[in-house]
């Protein structure tokens, strides 16, 4: 036609400076930061010359993993003994055929559907952790959003609205409207005179009424203004359908005495912030995308039951689980060791006094999670509850959505319980297999009634009873940290560690890898100046 | 093994009862309420003997193919005269290879990437439109996740911060932060004793300290308290890395006057709630699917040009865009016409007085999106934003980045510019395609400055110069719906209305749908009654 506008970034050159603004647009721009505050600073470049070092590296997790990537890159001889069969450590799902023996002899085969799955361990990703995206995406893992933040999820605290669950969005609308409604208040009172400045308590009244959902007189009340937070009595809808209709906002004072409010933040801390990820297919699929890399190197089923050091090398013995009365051994120059430390500290290691004392000293956390198959999604087709979480005041906690195969129907895998410390995780733990998973039903069925007829089949994962970690994850105070953490993390003659423990982000896969990428490079700097 | 426990219903029943809870646990359930709030009741059931009749549908829209693939079912006869040369309407996405000529001939053709796409209409579906995601459902388009929220993408204000942009969570805690800090000054000053009792203050204050992030005296202060929500100026690391520092909040005072609180609340509306959806591959998989089921029905490259009805049927003119001179003619006893109201009230419409002046008097708004293709995701790579949208006072408005692809590199495409309403929307309305893509350029780079070096290619639709709707919605007041609206939703003799237009949810695909649906109830009751 007349004007063909393809718009090419040369197209452009010609029409900027005559449109929308002037040539001091540009003034601010490149004083702009943008640095990023992770303490990842992109791909690790270990040069000099290793001089044909060799490094044996304990346990395929994701930290050992790393730590093989990265030194068989750099030129070391690397060797990595595994427990397990499969390499990965706690990046682990769980699909339909597995099996698993707990501590106590338990074992489990998961009879999921095929494409569904748990992951009983690390099961999201966040935007902030940056050495772990970075692999995701230079060992090619897809990645799709893990929903934590579910307006339309429950709320449900057990004496409160009769043990009714509450829409997430309403609990959060109403605090905020209650909160805002009383603000405004005081503010219009002239009791906030001596705080803030009547010109900025103008600004505040404005705030508080657009973040609030207040009216017009600064009040928090059943109108189409609250609904379009709280959700409405009757939606919109269309043609003559009928107009729409507002809900009833739950009083302040109930609302603070359900306790509810404990809840709605959930979402906002830095762990748990938008956008957060999982892999397609489930967690494991980094645990195997490293194993792509680094499989030749591992030898599996290998239990380490001793490590020694001298001046001149590592030397560490192992047995094979299958016949575990031939004791083995594997000697290198050096060794980065990953074995949880419920694990290490029954070892005998020849490491110093102050490193033998934090891996004795760091307890794991007790952490019991529980998958749950049900003949459909319920929760999707019934509820409007697409991915995110429900919390409860129950022990079961949490009742994670699949955040996957969305709106399709079909069965579906749900997360039935995540405890994670308190009591209740140990009697959780202190149960069967089966007993976890009954219970799961039964405490989850006061908040989807639909369990009883929808469920077909569980899985229980209680991880003081793993036997390649005998529990979750460190579990890390403020007195043990200031005591302990420097003494865990120096190199002990040819020895460093290596995992989630030795991080400042326990639990999380971002520690473990942070950590093996902080130790090799404290190593290699050795290697390299020696 | 000892116990081969695979957990199955059967299973279940027998230690149901003996774990972890009472028989009362049971007592609420039943009781409780999960009903659907949506308009939406399930799939239509149109029962009776519909006689042979015949309908005529104008567009084929969602509104129209809805209607077309229920009545067809119901026994009608069907027939859709559509404008363009593709079904779906305002459902469309553009893609590489794809030319769109707007009024005043600007012919743009889209150079995007293979993969790669702009959806200039709607872009994302709310979990609430339960008869939008009940159609992609039945009809096998496959959903992901549309972030709207995204913590970390940015909020600016030119005149706040020296035009620097600030991360979404910050200025959130550092509002929630703040104005805790102040309701929590007041209750301990004893100001609040009038409006709340001592104890429940006492739970407010535990409350605020929470929701706030304050410290152990009611403070908003920089520590690692605030920093969990706002985020850490050192993220926590591995190793030996060194520690978490906290960042700087900004002063309550400050961010009042910034302004920026007013986007805080973008994803708390009940319209942009998590979870939200956009299908897989572009939002007109939707208009495609339902074209495999009615795309047999429809007469394409169709344009209407009267619509005349007497006592016994409705006879509707039209040319075929190629050859406007020769006018043919359609006749059925029914007719749902889904023409938006733009282009209807500039034809001769055989319809009463009040529904033609209720098609006359329904303003359009003015949009406009524009789709930027870059060399590289450098919002992901360099500044960890990962979809949502950033926000800004400038005449662009939105950033959207793409809910598709995370952190895979290579090319991406994101929204430019989302303008509606306003005079910006006119503006860009004004400008040639070229113009708007320069400008959307121009104004980005103020808050991602990579644009300058990375920009590719561009497309911009205005809606109110796209031929086939001249407008982006409908753009009801609350005094005209009280008007109007019941005129515009009315059976008009053979004649009825169905679209967004006709519907509480303006704008939105479900508003479309629902009113199609609600259209050909009462249609249909009128038909198997005569």
């Amino acid at each position: 036609m007349q004007n063909q506008s393809v718009i090419r970034r040369r197209d452009l050159l010609a029409l900027i400076g005559t449109i929308a603004g002037s040539s001091a647009m540009y003034q601010a721009m490149t004083s702009l930061g943008f640095a990023s505050e992770s303490a990842y600073k992109g791909p690790l470049k270990l040069a000099g010359d290793v001089k044909g070092a060799s490094v044996l590296i304990l346990g395929a997790g994701l930290a050992g993993m790393t730590a093989a990537l990265e030194l068989r890159k750099a030129g070391y001889k690397v060797q990595i003994l595994e427990f397990n069969n499969r390499a990965g450590g706690r990046n682990w799902s769980i699909r339909g055929g597995d099996s698993f023996t707990e501590l106590g002899g338990f074992k489990q085969t998961c009879q999921f559907e095929q494409g569904l799955y748990l992951n009983p361990g690390p099961w999201r990703i966040p935007y902030h952790h940056r050495a772990l995206l970075d692999y995701c995406r230079r060992l090619n893992v897809t990645l799709e959003p893990f929903i934590q933040l579910n307006h339309n999820a429950y709320l449900h605290a057990t004496r409160a609205f009769d043990g009714k669950p509450q829409r997430f969005r309403s609990i959060k609308a109403d605090f905020q409207g209650g909160v805002s409604e009383l603000l405004a208040k005081v503010s219009q009172q002239g009791r906030l005179d001596e705080f803030v400045s009547k010109e900025d308590q103008e600004i505040l009244l404005q705030a508080l009424r657009e973040w609030g959902a207040l009216d017009r007189d600064y009040k928090y009340n059943a109108n189409l203004r609250s609904a379009d937070v709280r959700g409405y009595a009757r939606d919109p809808g269309g043609g003559l359908m009928g107009d729409p209709l507002p809900s009833d906002p739950i009083s302040l004072q109930e609302l603070l005495r359900s306790r509810m409010w404990r809840y709605v933040q959930s979402f906002a801390h830095y762990d748990f912030q938008t956008t957060m990820f999982q892999p397609v297919g489930g967690m494991d699929m980094i645990g195997k995308a490293f194993a792509r890399e680094v499989g030749d190197l591992i030898r599996y089923n290998a239990k380490v039951t001793q490590i020694q050091q001298n001046g001149s090398g590592v030397t560490v013995s192992y047995v094979d689980t299958a016949s575990p009365s031939a004791v083995q051994q594997a000697t290198a120059d050096w060794c980065i060791c990953t074995i949880p430390l419920p694990i290490l500290s029954q070892l005998p290691v020849d490491v110093s006094g102050p490193m033998k004392n934090a891996i004795d000293s760091l307890p794991y956390a007790a952490s019991v999670k529980v998958g749950l198959q049900f003949k459909r999604r319920f929760w999707e087709e019934d509820e409007a509850i697409y991915g995110g979480i429900s919390y409860t005041d129950l022990p079961i906690r949490n009742i994670g959505y699949p955040n996957y195969g969305f709106n399709r129907g079909g069965r579906g895998v749900l997360l039935g319980a995540y405890l994670y410390e308190g009591a209740n995780s140990f009697e959780f733990t202190a149960m069967t297999p089966a007993e976890r998973v009954a219970s799961a039903v039964e405490f989850g069925a006061k908040i989807h009634p639909q369990y009883k007829s929808e469920f077909e089949n569980g899985v229980a994962v209680a991880w003081h009873r793993v036997p390649f970690t005998l529990g979750c994850s460190g579990e890390w105070t403020e007195a043990g940290r200031a005591q302990h953490y420097r003494n865990l993390c120096q190199i002990d003659g040819r020895i460093a560690l290596a995992g989630e423990h030795a991080s400042q982000l326990p639990a999380w896969q971002e520690g473990a890898i942070l950590s093996a990428l902080d130790a090799i490079t404290r190593l290699h700097e050795r290697v390299v100046k020696t």
